[in-house]
This record gives C-alpha cells, sequence and structure tokens, in this order.
C-alpha cells in the first residue's frame, strides 16, 4: 500500500524484513521441536537463535532459484556455522513455514486493527452519550421524515461497529492457526508434534487438517468481515458528507488550522476525509472478489493464491487500519451543530408531523385510509404553496375540525414527543454515562 | 432466480404470495400486541386471522398507489370487516412489516440451505470414512506430489463444509432479528412492548436499534458467508473436474442411463453437474459486490437496497440451496476409482519418492544443499530420458551409493510410508466408522 | 429477472419459448445450407420450416437425456416427418446452435436497450437545451462552489449517455458473430460454407476463428459496457436524490396523482424512482465479476458459463432497459425549480463568489499565497458569523481596500459572469435547439 | 505496487516525483498560453521552465496545508523568482491540473501496456504458425473430444488478445482527454484558449464537458479492458497449467537452470509462472469493482474518487504490464511436446472418432437418434472393459456391419480428417509464415 493511506505500524508488519524474520522464528521453533524429539542434536536451536536475514541476500538468491522460501535458507545459513545450518527446515516444505508465518502475520494486523477499532468505538459511544437529547431531523429517501435524537445515529453506529468488531475477531479465531503437516499435508516426513509445539510458541492452533496450504476459505472471511467494516464506515463518512452539505450545515468535519479547502475557492471547507473514507471503502470491496476467487485451488494446493496474497493482504489490512483512524480523527473533531439541526426541523413549517395528525384522526375513529387522503391532501397543499402552513390548513379543514380541538392539533405539533422513548432505548443499549 | 436452478421450496418461499402472508403475519400479530395493550378493541386480531391476501388485488392498487405496502393493506382489507380492516397497520411504519418479514423469510431460507448442507456434511464425511486407504496421488500445482490418502480430500472437504456451516449459522443469528420502531426508529409512535410481542411470534429478537430499517450489515454477512461457501464446492466441483480428465481419470461423475454427453461425439461423459457449480459459485461470488454496497444507506434509510434486495436475496439463496443438493447427487453418485489413481501414482517411475531420497541424505549427514543437488540432478535427468529409472540412477549415483545401500534405496520408493499418520488424523478429527 | 424490473419485450425474449424457436432457426438455416452444398435432399428445409417447438416437450426429453439440445431435437422432430426429421442438427455440435442463437439473442436485446438508450438521449437533450440560462450553484464535495448553468448539467449527461451508446455498440459489433466449426472449432466435419450461409441470414458475422464456443471476452465485454451505463444512470440518479433534499429542494421526481410516500408520513415524496436505479446498478456492477470469470473456460471449452449466462445475460440486459424506461419516465416528469436553485445560490451571502475575489487581488498584484490568505480568512469570518457577510468585510479588510474598489469589488459579487462561456460550450457541443 | 510485481518503467511513471513533474508541465503550459493570451507577461513561462520540484517539499507543506496541490505550488515557487512565482496556478484549479495530468499519465502507461501486449501478439502469431501442423487432442469439458491443431490454440489467443488491443486502444482514446475548465467546469474564469493550448501540448483533447473534473466512465472503461486483458491471458495460463500436468505432459513452462520447483520434493519442475497470471488476473477483476463505484461522483465533483485512483490505477496498470512480460517469458520458453500429444490422442483407443461413426451411420441412412445409440452403446462398452476396442467392437456390431465395410469404418479412425480445413482456416486469418 502506498505511504500515503499505510500507518507505520501496518507498513512495518507487512515490510519484506518483518515477513522473513517470522519465518526464520517459524524455522527455530521447528529446529527446537526436533530436538525435544532428539532429532536434532541439543544445542543447535540454541546456536541458531543468533542467525540473521538480510532481504538483500534473500533477493540475490531468488534471483538464481527462482524460489523465495529456498532463497532465504540459503541467506540465513550464512550467519550461522556450516554445521548448524544444514538443519535448517529440517523436514519441512516451504509452505509450512510460509502459510504459518502469513497466519502470524495477519493475526498481528487484525490486532492492531481490532485495537484502533475499540478505540473508535469508545468515542463513537462518548458522541451517543453526548448526543442524547440533540433533536435532528430523521431522514428517509433524504427527506424530512420525523424529528428523532442525534444520539441514536451514534448509537446505532456504536452497535454497528461492535457487529464488525464480533466479525473481526472471529474472522480472526478463523485465521490463528497454523500447519506444518508436510508436502501434501499427511504428515508423511515430519510428526504432528512439531506442528503442535511451533504452533504453540506462536500462539497459533495447528489446522485440524491441511493440504500443502491452510485452507482459502479463512483468509476470505477475514477480506469479507473487513469489506463489511468498510461498509459501516463509509455510512458514517456518508452521513457527514451528506450533513456538511452547504444547506444542511449539521456537522462539519474538523478542519486544522493553516489547512486549504480548495485552490481557486478559499472559502471552501469540504468533508475530504470523510470522502477519502467512501473511497478506500471501495477498494475494501474490491478486495473481497480475489479473495473469493482463490478458495478453489487445485488439489493440494495451487500457487494462483500467492500473488493474489502479497497485495491483498497487505492492502486490504492496511486500508482498513487506516480507514479506522482516520475515522477517529473525524469524530474527535466533528463540529456537531445542533442550532443548525432545531432550524432544519422548523424548515418546513410542521409537515414533519403529518405522521402524528395521521394517527390522531385513526385515533378518533377515522378509517386510516380516509385519514391519510385528508392529511396528504393538506400536506400536498402546503408544500405547494408554503404561504398558508400546514397546521393551519388543517385547522381549517372540516373533516379534522370535527375530530381534533385546536390545542389537540397543536399538541401534535411538538418535537419533545419524538424523544420520549430514548431514556428507555439507551437504558436499554446500556448507553450510560 | 430461473426455475432450473431453484428447487421447489426456495420457489415458492420467495414468491409474492409467501411474502404478502408473511406481511399479514406481522400484520396481525401487530393487531394481536395492541390489543394486549388496550390500543385495540380485544377481538379485533382473532377476526383478523381470517384475512387473505390475493397477489393480483395487491398489484391492482399498486398501480395505483406507486406504493407495495398501501397496496397491500387495501387488499387485504377487501377480505374483512370494515371495522375491523381500519385497525390494520396500525401505528405501524412499512418497513416495520416488510423488513420483519424478511428478516423471517431469509432465516427460513437459511434453515432450508443449513438443512441440505448438513446432509451434505453426512454424506462427505461417509467418503471420508470409505476412502481412509485408498492410496491417490498428492498433487501440488496440478503436478504429481506426494502420495496421500483419498480420504483425505474428503476429511478437508468435511471440515471446510463445516466452517461454512458455522458461518451461515452466525450470519443467520446476525439476521434472526426484527424492528417494529417506526418511521426513524425512535419508537415515537409505538411502544417497545408492541416490537417485543411481534418478535416473540416470529422467533426473532427485536434489533437493539434500528431505524427505519434494519442495518444492511447483517445482509451482507450472510451473503457473504453464501459466496464463501460458494467457492467451497466450486473447489470440490473443481477437484472433480480435474480428476475426471481423460487422462486422469479418478473420478467419475455419475452419468444416468439414457443421459447424453454430447450431440456430436456419442462417446463423451463430461462433469456438467460440477462444471454448472463452478458456474454458479461465479454468480454467489458477484451478488457480494452489491450485498455490500447497500450497507452505506442515507440517514434513517434510504430505498436504494431494496430494489437489490428483491433480485439478490432470492438468487442468493437459491442457488446455494440448488448447489449443495446439486452437490448431494454428485458425491451420492461419484465413480471413485482406485485403480486409476495407484497407476497415476505409479506413472513417474518413482520420482515422486525424491522428498524421501532427500531426507534420507540429509539423515545421512549429506547438507541439504548439496542432497537437493544430487536429488534434482537424477530427477531431470529420469524426467528427460525415462529408460532409465529415477531409482536406477540413484543407486548408480556414487554421491547416493557412499550413504544408502542398495535396500534403503527401496525402502524409500514404497507409497506406505506416506499413509503412515492417516489413523491418528482421522482419530484426532473424530472420523470414526 | 422478477417481473417487476422486467419489460414485456426483454421478459419474452428471454423466455425459453424464444430462445428454442431461436435455436429451431438455425437448424433450419443450417439445413438450407447443406441443401444447397448437395448433401441434403432438396425440400427438406423448405418442410422443416413448419417444425413447431413446445417447452413442455424439451422439458420431458430433457429429463432423460440431461441434455437440453438432444431433448430440443426430440421435441421438433416430433413435430415433422420422419424422413426429414432426421436432416435435423446434421453435422452440428450442440454449441453450434446454441452459441450461435445466443448471439443473436444477445444483439436484439441490445438493440432494444439501444432504442431506449437513444429516446433516452433525446430527452436529456432537450432537458440541455431548455435549462441552458437557469443558474444553479455549482457544487464540489457536496458544498457550493461556484454557480453554473443547470443545463450543462443535462449536457454532461447527454455527452456521457452518448459515450455509453458508443461502448455499447462495440459490444454489439464483438457479439453479433456466430459459429457452426464443429466439436472443437477446427470445421472437422462441416464445412465454413454452412456457417457462414446461418451467418448471413441471421444478420451475424462467422467469428473468425472459435473452439467449441464463442470466446467469452465478448460476452464480458457486454456486461461492462451495461455495467458502465448503469453508473452513469446512478449518477443521474443520485444528483437528483441529493437535489431532492428537503433543505435542497431543486428537483424533484415526478409523483403521480394518487401515488403513496410513505405509509405513516402522508406528507412524504420521495425520489423512489431515482433510489430504484440507484440499487439496480449496484446488481449490474455484481454481474461484472462472474462476466470477468467466464473468459478462462478450459481447453476447446468447459460448460462452466452457461449456468453464469442462464442469470447474467438475462438479468443484466433486462434491467439496463428497464433502468433506461425508468430514467426517461423520471427526466419527462421531472420537476425543476429554478426558484429554489436561486434562493440557494444566495444562501451563502456571497461566500460563493470567493474565487472571483482572489483572482482580482492577483491580478492586482498580490502573490497567489497572500490572496488566498485574505479571502480565507474573512471568509471564515464570515461563516462563523454570519452577520457581517462577506462581502461587507473584505470591504473593510485594509489589504482588499488598497487594490479593490468598492465598485470593483460589487462587480465580483454577480452571478452573470459565470454564465458568459456557455453560448461558447453549447456552440461546441452542437446543442442547438 | 510491490516491487515483485512492477516492472521500472511502470514504477518510475507512478512515482511521487514523476506525478509533481508532469504536474508542472501542466502548470507551465498553462503559463505559456496565458502569455500568448497577453495575461501574462512574455517571458514568465520561460523562466518558469527552470523550476523543479522536490517531493520532499510537497510533504512539507501538505502537512500544513492537508492540500497537495497547494502544498505543490509552495514547493515549486520555492525554485524560481518569487516574480514569475506568483503566475504559478494562474485561473486555475487544482483538478484542471491534476486530472490533466493524470490522464497524461494513463496514456503513457497504456502505451507501455500496448507495446508489451504488441510483442506478446507477435510472439503468440509464431507459435501459431509454428504448430499448425501439430496434431492435439481437442478437449472440452477438460474431456477428450476430437483431435485438432495446437496452432489453432495459439491462433485463438492471437486473435483475442488482438481484441483486447482494440479495447485498450479504444479507452486510451476516450482517456486522452483534459480539462482546464475551472472549479465546476464552465470557463468562468479561464478562457477555453488555455485548455486548448495545454491539451496540444500534452496530445490530449480538450474533453467536450466537464465539471471539475473529468468523468469517471472513461477511468472504468480502462479499467474494464484491462480485466478483460486479464481473463484472456488468465485462460491462455489455464490451459498452460492444465497441459503441465504430470498426466498430460504436452506443454512444460521454462525452468530456469538453478531453479529449484519444491523445497521438499526437488523432482518438482512446476507452472508457477502460469499459476502467478491466474492469480494476478484475479486482483485486476477486483479492481473493476471500485472503478465502477467511481462513477456516480456527487454533482460537479466530489473526491472519493481520488483514493481509489491512487491505488487502483498505479496497480492495474502495473500488474497489467508485468502479466504481459511474464505471459512473453512463457510463450518464449515454453516446452511444446508434440510426442506427448499424440500419445494422448491414442489414449483411449480410437473413442474420440465417435463422432465421425455417428455422421458415417446417419450418411448410410440411419436415423441420427438410432445412430445415437449404436455409437454411445459400443463406446460405454469399450470404456467399461477396455480389453476390446471401440473400433473392434463397432466392426462386430450388426447395426453398423449392415452399413459400413471394414475399410469404410478404418477411414473413420485417422487425425488427418481433423486437419483437413487447417489451411483454409490459417488462410481466411492471414496467418502466413
Amino acid at each position: 500500500m502506498i505511504d500515503r493511506y499505510a500507518r507505520p505500524r501496518l507498513r512495518e508488519l507487512w515490510s519484506d524484513l518483518t515477513r522473513y524474520q517470522r519465518w526464520l522464528l517459524v524455522e527455530i521453533y521447528a529446529v527446537e521441536a526436533w530436538e525435544k524429539l532428539g532429532h536434532i542434536p541439543p544445542g543447535v536451536a540454541q546456536r541458531l537463535r543468533r542467525a540473521t536475514v538480510d532481504p538483500a541476500r534473500v533477493e540475490f538468491y531468488e534471483a538464481r532459484y527462482h524460489h523465495d522460501v529456498l532463497a532465504f535458507i540459503s541467506a540465513v545459513a550464512e550467519t550461522v556455522d556450516a554445521e548448524d545450518a544444514k538443519y535448517i527446515h529440517f523436514g519441512l516444505t516451504s509452505t509450512d513455514v510460509v502459510d504459518t508465518a502469513l497466519s502470524s502475520l495477519i493475526v498481528e494486523a487484525l490486532d492492531i486493527i481490532l485495537e484502533g477499532l475499540d478505540a473508535l468505538i469508545e468515542k463513537v459511544r462518548q458522541r451517543a452519550i453526548e448526543n442524547k437529547w440533540v433533536p435532528v431531523m430523521g431522514r428517509t429517501h433524504g427527506m424530512h421524515a420525523e424529528p428523532t435524537s442525534h444520539g441514536l445515529k451514534w448509537a446505532l453506529w456504536w452497535l454497528e461497529l461492535g457487529r464488525s468488531r464480533d466479525r473481526i475477531l472471529r474472522a480472526r479465531q478463523g485465521m490463528a492457526v497454523m500447519k506444518i503437516s508436510g508436502a501434501v499435508g499427511n504428515y508423511a516426513n515430519i510428526p504432528p508434534a512439531v506442528e503442535a509445539y511451533v504452533g504453540e510458541r506462536l500462539g497459533l492452533t495447528p489446522a485440524p487438517l491441511s493440504t500443502q496450504v491452510l485452507q482459502r476459505d479463512r483468509h476470505a472471511e477475514v477480506i469479507a468481515a473487513l469489506a463489511i467494516l468498510g461498509g459501516t464506515l463509509d455510512k458514517m463518512a456518508t452521513e457527514i458528507r451528506l450533513s456538511q452539505r452547504t444547506e444542511v450545515g449539521e456537522l462539519e468535519e474538523p478542519f486544522a488550522s493553516g489547512q486549504r479547502g480548495s485552490s481557486a475557492m478559499p472559502h471552501k471547507r469540504n468533508p475530504i476525509k470523510s470522502e477519502q473514507i467512501s473511497g478506500l471503502a471501495r477498494l475494501l470491496r474490491g478486495y473481497v472478489v480475489p479473495a473469493l476467487e482463490d478458495i478453489p485451488l487445485w488439489y493440494e494446493r495451487d500457487i494462483s493464491h500467492s500473488s493474489v496474497e502479497r497485495v491483498m493482504l497487505p492492502d486490504a489490512t492496511t486500508l482498513a487500519d487506516y480507514m479506522i483512524h482516520q475515522m477517529i480523527r473525524i469524530v474527535e473533531g466533528l463540529t456537531i451543530r445542533a442550532d443548525r439541526m432545531r432550524e432544519n426541523i422548523e424548515k418546513t413549517g410542521g409537515l414533519i408531523f403529518s405522521g402524528k395528525v395521521l394517527l390522531a384522526l385513526v385515533d378518533q375513529g377515522m378509517s386510516r385510509d380516509d385519514a391519510y387522503q385528508v392529511v396528504q391532501r393538506n400536506a400536498m397543499a402546503a408544500l405547494a404553496d408554503p404561504r398558508q402552513s400546514f397546521q393551519e390548513r388543517l385547522r381549517e379543514d372540516p373533516d379534522v375540525k370535527a375530530r381534533l380541538s385546536s390545542d389537540e392539533l397543536e399538541d401534535l405539533f411538538r418535537v419533545e414527543p419524538y424523544l420520549a422513548a430514548i431514556d428507555a432505548i439507551y437504558q436499554r443499549l446500556g448507553l450510560e454515562e
């Protein structure tokens, strides 16, 4: 992933150096396991711990062998005693090392993602609590529907991010497996004890069964979980973009002092961080396609997944991590304008209370269908000619007059009832200050 | 979904009639709830249970209202007493009904899918047990690697299908929620008690919070889980296709008496069922894209997801169900040719035992790198000129002769050692007859 | 595709009956060709023209043969003299018929799509002309940028739809090919003359080379072209949705008399047609995935593409056709509110003219960087406290005063200059009344 | 894109430095244009040609402005006289520069891709000519169908790559446009003459109309064209992988001296280059999703496409370029084993000639249906018990004996007739040595 969208931890995690070091760790643990089984003389593993790996040397050998793991072994072997070196990779097949190390790296990447996600979730929870009593227009189809609490939006995101957290945790669990089971997964040249030992040292569970590789439904679940998280971040970003619009003005992304919105239009403050998140969510969606296509490998493995994963796994995890932290910055600095929210509620001269009027008329014995037509008739007239308001029109409508007094009508045009259940909702969600 | 790929249960589940009936059920349960709360006179719900819904009448009204739920209400109202009819949809917003009913239908579809999947899993388990001791070439990159047990392939699929089962179960759990929370999800016109009552009757949990709709990360998880299952079925299908090839001949799809393979070539028996599954898996992968794009709805909902779901949800669930049952037919009727598997193992004159020779040479003190070169040198020579076999060449190679006796060498060229760990593996997996 | 999103022509085109009739046409033309070559007695083709095909009979035989073309042949054979029947499918392989007929159907579907697209393009052109002089806020990042002509938006869509038209035409050209080249495409059992004759009768060109099938890059190009068109329709729909928002109110989708916006909120008029288009565009994007995956068929063909295409081709073409006609209805009935557009332009108290002020200051010799800071400083102050307008603040700013007189400043706050180039643009585009 | 899959030219093309230099070029050409129009004193552009841009300085300013173009301008301004610097970006909006430069870079990337593609096409054409008379089994469904010419496969790929070339050329044409039309595309602050001048200097055509940006259907067409090319390369790679299988052995990827196939199995030679291409084709397919989602930008532009394109455009073009050159290496070094192809033809004891027998029986007056059953009956018997061959069985079958003499039958079991039309095909394609 380009530096612009990579935080340092993920960039380093997916570097060549980290990968080779993780391979080395797997190799050393395997030697330890063989030692314990008595197949390798005692002391070798201890001495191999001093081995190092230089990516440039791996590159040098790879140009010769066209095989990265064999190149890696040669590069490592140079840094230790030849007598010890010959035990490196003893009894292993390349993918034992590569796939085990890859699981370890993915799990670590997911842990970093989950750490950020936890921080985001907590900040979103805070916003839910702070904005509990801030009325805002609820909107469906982009149109005013009925007032609601601005805090509920945050509560909704808080829950949805929590569901993504659960999905990523489960995908992480499916991914926290490894394999040292030989060329076709049948332990023909290596006892399961080596696998068990190495797995334990790395904090990974041996897959109950493998071929030459771990099965790629596990990796696909990881990418799908990240893409779903991307969808939720995109949803939050889209609401911010929709709410920052000049005509709406309810939310405003943080705008740093010194920041410039447009080279030609100095007045502009644009929700560019949110737009960026919307864009990056598209990339995450795109990675699901190759992730799914990787599942049907041929027989005990073909290597077509490898080139996909060298790009997709670093890119998808790095982007998800970046997006989370970008969203944290947005949430921290977001300006929430309760005044504009109130103004917008009042903008339609009471039309938004039509649902309440409808229910009141039905309560008074009108058929639902008739009531609907009475309310819609007056609403459309008020829309067409705003000089007489919806409420005034209703007051004069004989069908309404016969059923609702002026005071009863007045009572239907208040925001407060729309927040009546908020306390109960917050309690149910355990959203406490 | 076209009839060709739809089993009757799913076709019926996604019919207009079933959908309207499910809506009606939600409406009636809601009236029951209101009755219990004392807002609707007792007896109404009881009488409304006699209401029916005729899709043709809904269509008639929809042409007028351009609104399906209001059309549905008018169509239902015709079938009951006007006095009762006016309580239909009392206090509800359309999506309360639509989204709750949709959850109920998706959950039912997933239950049918899971029922089929359980049957498939059991059949695959049987094949794993039956083929435990059948040796077959393990293949990587499509090339012979080392022998293994044919049963292990089935065991692997058995486990992977099991993981898909878990994913679908979890997605089902996330989907088994409903909402009757009003136009923007804040219970402004309806108490949570109605939602709780209707949910309990339908076997669904009220979502902890909703907008006008349930959030679409839940639906995306369902589609993603089905697409991952599709990937695994595609993997099985691909292995069957690869194994039925004329030159390989190890597996053969069931071929019905009377069936014809090709209009021009009467000798052909083609793995067309498996090819079909590979194709349908692509469609499943494709549905993940709109499912993910549906997540970022605007504010308290926009309705863009609706058209997507009217196509995607029936199609994806119906295809997944069909594919599972197609695979059951394949697994049931599959010809497994142990004779061809044995022939193929012997085809390369012992080359496949090169890994064993490598390890033996290292065991005898050769460096890994030297041993590799010795073995590769003889293997490549045997490939280039098969008149002298790999084993013969090794026997005459001075570097080998110095370390391995003719008998020791002979011992490395046997299939049995490759199955040595099979018992342990089966035991670990709990794969018992 | 479900009836809701299918216009009758496309529904009929993709019916079983139409498919079998097209197959029959191919078969009859092939017999004609053989007759001309003297391989079949004269008169057979003439008599076969009376053959009919009953989908129910095909289904009957398919249950037996598991092969649709052979079933079709048996069903057709029943309707003619046995002596003639034996010449049906003479020398052909199934896919000769199936793939040739499929090309013919796709081309016909594209022609219907192009017919609709032409109508849409013309209506959009009309709107461009009608709205040439209607000023509207140009918006970037959803925020007010600079005023522009509403007509330009239509002109842009007109051009972009035109590019889609070109792409679909080219995809149609690539698709207007057929093949009667035998089981593996080498004319082993059939002379190219038969292919040439049938192609000419159907208005299709023989593919320069085929395997058993036509190559699927052609079909992928068709689906990609439709998905790109979907993107443009989605763009138009999104602009309508964004512009209908309560706070913006510049555009309004047609709302039929009798139509109902919401079951609970009778005041609502929602852009549901546009939202539907946004949703369906997602489905089109999804179909690109299987279309691309269909390209790498095995050797002279595997049949995995067939199940994909039975769903994807009817669905994608039917949806594209439906979306075009839905958009025609929207464009025809759209309310364009020039008054609201003018109101919105004035909403920010002149802030939108900041770009003009910046340029004027640079023109007066200020460095770009300094000018930017002066303008941004006053803009941000006006945003923070709207009681003093941007223009007033500038008038009192010493850095501005030194360079621009009050009159010169006044002159920068007019909408008209933003429309100065409109005539030239329209002329360049050939957009004449 | 990671270095592993990037050739130097593409890597350099998409570097920060190249991007900024291209921006600078656009800026300088714009100043030239203004000079010619008399708005900027003569000589400025000439002096600005000495300006340079240091990515580190851009980064420095971007940290302050959060705006890359303004940062770029400050960085460039430092390298020239302040008096001249103030004319940089005169009258432009950022995207005038960014989008114009981006088009120029994409076009250059496509030209490099087309250069490689032309080389590949020529090599594939050579293989078609060389292998014209090499018989090989044609295979459908992975099963033996009828013999054909190996050269025809190459001819097919040659044509299909040629179609991809045409698509990329057309996408390039759609992409070879630029815009300098101001903040919302209406030339409010800049005359079209500047755009025309800069376009001409860069070899790009002014878009007939733009908003703040060029419309993203153009970019989507580029990515779709590359993904379709990826599909064709995947098809070639898949055929090589299928043909290298141990049991088939007809094709073999180049295997460098010193190369190692497997760390554990020294005998292995794997088609890893082809597998890599299959993998990378999946990534290309994945990029189509975000490319299509970028089309519906909001109003005169939102910037969500930008983050997508910073990743997708370099990655997709770099991968396509890499895949082409990887395929060139494969095609150059591929071992084509005519001996194994001949052996495989003979493997089924004549079963593959069943189509010829069928036609001969029909020719002799048997009904197609009867003939089919006769041939299938004998074929299935030979498959079940290979001790008596298909031909022998036919010779003894009374239904056959009555119609075909032993000599006539013999004549149906020859490979040569399957190549009878090859000359004509090659001539039609203009495939001459």
